[in-house]
């Protein structure tokens, strides 16, 4: 069925999903392995990860993406938050602590900067000729 | 296929996904829509969104969801980012400013603060065996 996993040795969401290193583990499909992060931002603060190792998620082949969010909505509902982020950052400037593939889990339970995601929202204005230069630029390339 | 799309006629993006208001489009499937975010964090922010109205990720159906990584994946690698976020957001508390399901690609160009998501991460520190109550708590609702 799915493409074998590539795992990499020294990498520690790889030993958790060989079992190597324990976890609360939640559900598991072919490709998909979740747990409770240990150190949560809020009750019910869970990760759902590829099986295959990568660090980013454009290295992920599309068949190891497809149970991500279905996985990350059962959990979302099993929290029982209503208020919640789902949150998977490339790269250490863009706040990657664990260079294998993860999405946050994150309930929201109430406003404060003590409990949950706390986000900055730096919003640029941007003149509409500028931003239809970036779309010409970026649909070239897709 | 997929099942119609619930649609609802005051949104402001199932009016993008109709074409009743423009949008800067880039990738389009049978079950999502996607487009730049017309006032971007950084260069390329953009938004992948189900066509099927649903305010928040667990009220989506799963086919819904199949498409949105592998798109969102597409459009990263489009934008040049070697950093960068997705992100989605439930509830006003969590930062979601309209209400229909749609995750953010965000370039993170630089450590600035005034460029792409800024994350605040208020850590909890939680003992083994309140963990292991959460998860029991967790896993019988899955
Ligand atoms: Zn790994
Ligand atoms: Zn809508």
């Amino acid at each position: 069925m799915a493409s074998s996993a590539k795992t990499l040795a020294t990498c520690i969401f790889c030993k958790i999903v060989k079992g190597e290193i324990p976890s609360f583990k939640l559900i598991e499909t072919e490709t998909t392995y979740s747990f409770l992060d240990i150190n949560p931002l809020a009750k019910g603060h869970s990760l759902v990860i590829s099986k295959y190792h990568a660090e980013k998620l454009h290295e992920l082949p599309d068949e190891s993406l497809t149970d991500i969010l279905r996985i990350a909505k059962q959990i979302a509902v099993a929290t029982g938050a209503e208020n919640y982020n789902i949150l998977q950052n490339n790269g250490r400037i863009a706040h990657q602590e664990v260079d294998h593939v993860h999405f946050h889990v994150i309930p929201k339970p109430s406003t404060s900067d003590t409990e949950g995601l706390v986000v900055g929202w730096p919003q640029q204005k941007v003149a509409l000729d500028e931003l239809a230069k970036i779309h010409e630029e970026i649909k070239g390339k897709l």
